[in-house]
């Protein structure tokens, strides 16, 4: 084994597996078009901003992966990035994203193909406490009050006590592959649900508010608004 | 007693008593401009088109009441509303608030002066379920994973159980008066906390995505991208 070799590599899966219905648009919303560009191609620089070295595996559905070179010849985009297949549930895409990672010393991210709005300061954070202590995610403070709903009945819930989950979420790649073999459940809505059920601990990283999924209509407005800057 | 007298009376009563010291800037929050007026008036402006009949109570810091009072001849605002002086917390504006209403056959509303966003469906909504249940407080589903965090330990819970609260919350007066006569205590961050920790349940309905409280920077670009179209 070369010292090259046993550099830690850095990855991110960055997986964009939006249909667009929730928007009422035809268009996948990662294909949508903010401040003169489609997202998914503001997404991406974020991470070769950070750090133009990083290995970019996109996870986009089979079927819009025509669609997806015509629009990067149009906008001229040539970041170097690795396309797979979308899978049934986000699960799956990982899955299939971290099939295209060989090597077994890396550090690997993963991030919604529609957080554009992404700091350079989050990935930094996330990065560096996940190569130094195995894992982590970006999450921000709760702003408004919030309730727990059970049947008919709601109460109050003290907001100081929760977080809100972003991403990137990172893991050293023996965590996250070790925690990719767990046979699937519905209730792993993002990785690092995945990597905790697998009995590890997640660490907890300062995001930034603007990083914002794009998932409603009023989303993307806020992300022209703040993007169009 | 006359039939008129007899009428269940409307009020809103909107609270705005931020110092703008979490905004980074010396203008309190709610006399930003936003499309080319302060946010306070937008706010005002979303009752009086619900109901141009509605009693406004507008609890403003002593401080601050010359400065409006300005702002309203330069930006010619004239919805007929009372003014009455901010307390300490928001309970005590609350307070003050409801001590301008005279009648006991009322359904109030409390609404914070930096909601310039929510829509008369909202408005309406909340009203009518107060009018018939007693109590109403929109609210709208969690979009992000979110966490609760126990000192250095911190794990993934079930969002769809998790409803964010926004205003406005409105009562009957009867509930709303009495829930008031308690001690005020840390932990109520909102109206329903009180009337809740008075003994009354709290009825959820449906508000809006766009009715965003304006405390971040970034708010007030999205309100500015929302109210500017």
């Amino acid at each position: 084994m070369t010292t090259e070799s046993k550099t830690l590599q850095k990855y991110v899966i960055i997986v964009a597996g939006g249909s667009g219905t929730r928007m009422g648009n035809d268009i996948p919303k990662q294909f949508l078009l903010v401040a003169g560009k489609p997202v998914l191609m503001h997404t991406i620089e974020c991470f070769y901003k950070y750090d133009n070295k990083i290995n970019i595996v996109l996870v986009l559905p089979k079927s819009q992966q025509t669609y997806w070179s015509v629009l990067a010849k149009k906008y001229k985009f040539n970041i170097n990035h690795t396309i797979v297949d979308g899978g049934n549930e986000r699960f799956h895409s990982v899955l299939n994203g971290l099939g295209a990672i060989k090597t077994d010393n890396a550090v690997i991210g993963i991030h919604d193909g529609v957080r554009p709005l992404v700091s350079i300061e989050t990935i930094a954070r996330t990065y560096n406490t996940a190569i130094e202590a195995g894992s982590a995610i970006p999450v921000i403070d709760v702003t408004e009050s919030i309730r727990v709903v059970e049947g008919n009945i709601s109460k109050a819930v003290d907001r100081s006590k929760y977080k809100m989950v972003q991403t990137p979420q990172v893991f050293k790649s023996e965590i996250l592959f070790a925690a990719y073999k767990q046979p699937y459940l519905a209730q792993f809505t993002d990785d690092a649900g995945v990597v905790e059920r697998a009995g590890n601990s997640i660490n907890l990283v300062e995001g930034n508010v603007e990083n914002i999924k794009i998932t409603r209509p009023m989303d993307l407005i806020i992300a022209q608004a703040l993007l169009g800057k």
